[in-house]
């Protein structure tokens, strides 16, 4: 199975074009930094280690055609605004621009190339070990008869990612291993992240899952229907509150009720020092117009967005939200689990090396 | 303004067809058995106490066909049997069946109507009942400045009912008194009820409110934007738990862990005294493509379905969930408020009058 972000025989950089998923499986190429800045702009790629791997080729792909130093500037200048709001991008840029800038100008793009290579290897490698670890974890919920059922949130997939995801490395671990797994796909509105993308990619490979509605996961831990939950995330603060897509603390809240376990699966970069507590973490609020129309395919093929209020209607769409560490029984991180507290996340980030 | 159900001058009964609201004000008539019945099954009217009233007009319906003993036993299962979860249907059915049993099969259909009209006046006082008891308790939320944020999931407002709702009551109750206002409308997912109902019919009355997406609420009582969750039910069990909406529980943990109270409104006859607790309580799984599809206005203004999962996605749709008695602060019924538990509703219902 290929990877999120390939290299054709050809030697050109592709990827699909998740606007067009779950429906159409269409290819991009990204044969220049237009190509690759606009792939980023438009959400044809989301996932902030994909966008972040993403901005590496189009660096490498930019200093093709100019590799002076201000050329070096712009570009990283024009990339690093796609979006402006993504830290791993910018992360992603200047690991590329530090490799790059001792180098004369001539061996430059070769150099950035070989690092963008890097950064999706160790990107993939990463993924590799968070599902290795929390292979182990949920290898304990496994049954003499019947899956481990898994319910997750949003997309923390292959395709968030160059390859395996966070949340669905373990399992895709567990499912590689021969242990019998099956997925609860939360659809995630507003943007149906899970409904589409998640869907899709464990259909893929083969992973039995069913789509469910947000509302439903609460009900089905009662019925006793679910084993874990497992999601990404997009920061963790220091004392363990956990900001993830909309929704997740509600899922957090029916585990604790329903004595089920609630893993977080994230790299150790998605913990940010700087932030004491969930209450640090900036809350987005995206375009009510996520929330009132509904992106899908009509009955003629189409693809058309539907509006689902009556005209008028005021809404509101925060993006994300916070899930208190007391609800969360534990961190899946590349350097093994940790407890979502301050004590844990110190040893977790006091043993982390170098990479 | 008219009631959700009625007469019209050539003695038809008739109702909007709920499946094309907010977008489409169409009325259905409702001619025989046959249209009450599909009219409940296919949702063009849904809501507890209006399917009830639905229900005993059909009732009448069919006695006007043949009304023997066989054929009343007959058309009661029948009808009995289009919403298994609804206990209020079979409550009217059984109040119909009682008041016609005695009389001679050619007075039945007659006196069957007018049973049927009375159930539906009953509601409505009833209703506005609820309304008084609950704005009493909510006016107690009332600040110096802005106005009582209100949460509420799915539509229990008047157009899930005779007229006035349960749930939307206390709300018009508060409006109409001039006490400020805003509801938070979860927009219900899979059939989206909140955000095409519950807005219409709140913009229809002038009542300030804002969609969210039900992944929201936890956030919003988190960061202190909501005052009370008030929701309607389908049942009460004789310990207090609620069954309603799937998706209500996760509310009710959020409005827990945020301190915020949690009412559920609701007639007394939603109380069933046959259901010990919550777990007898079963919970309909409707069709997966009210959840696969979303229905909306597509831009050139035709209504249409939408895929929204990749082709051949298994998905499960359950309808209802349980919120556990201690998750609830209180019942707000026409009888009054009162706990959500044993001692509390029997207290109630021993304290109800033959209506």
């Amino acid at each position: 199975m290929p990877r999120t972000l390939w290299i054709e025989s050809d030697g050109q950089l592709a990827t699909w074009d998740q606007t067009r998923l779950p429906f159409e499986s269409a290819v991009i190429p990204l044969g220049d930094e237009a190509a690759c800045a606009r792939a980023i702009t438009t959400m044809q790629v989301r996932g902030a280690p994909l966008i972040g791997a993403v901005g590496a080729y189009g660096l490498a792909l930019a200093l093709r055609v100019r590799a002076d130093d201000e050329a070096l500037a712009a570009a990283l200048e024009r990339l690093g605004g796609t979006r402006p709001t993504a830290v791993n991008l910018r992360w992603a840029l200047e690991r590329v621009r530090d490799r790059v800038r001792p180098l004369p100008p001539d061996q430059r793009a070769s150099a950035a190339w070989d690092e963008a290579a890097r950064i999706c290897d160790d990107d993939v490698a990463c993924n590799e070990r968070i599902g290795r670890h929390g292979r182990a974890l949920l290898e304990a919920l496994a049954k003499r008869a019947g899956p481990i059922n898994i319910l997750t949130h949003c997309n923390a997939g292959r395709l968030a990612t160059v390859d395996h995801g966070t949340a669905l490395a373990p399992v895709y671990a567990l499912h590689a291993a021969g242990v019998a797994v099956h997925v609860w796909v939360d659809e995630t509105r507003p943007r149906n992240q899970g409904a589409s993308l998640t869907a899709w990619e464990l259909a893929e490979r083969g992973v039995p899952h069913t789509v469910i509605a947000d509302n439903a996961g609460g009900l089905l831990m009662r019925q006793g229907r679910v084993d874990v939950v497992l999601v990404g995330c997009d920061r963790v603060a220091m004392n363990g509150d956990v900001a993830n897509k909309v929704g997740t603390y509600l899922k957090a809240l029916a585990a604790w009720d329903n004595h089920v376990p609630f893993y977080v699966a994230c790299p150790v970069s998605t913990i940010d020092p700087w932030a004491r507590s969930g209450d640090a973490i900036p809350i987005e609020e995206r375009d009510p117009g996520e929330l009132t129309h509904v992106g899908g395919r009509a009955p003629d093929g189409t693809i058309v967005a539907v509006q689902v209020v009556p005209d008028g209607s005021p809404a509101l769409n925060p993006a994300f939200d916070i899930t208190p560490a007391r609800l969360v029984s534990a961190l899946i991180t590349e350097q093994g689990t940790c407890d979502a507290s301050v004590p844990g996340l110190r040893r977790l980030i006091g043993s982390e090396r170098a990479r």
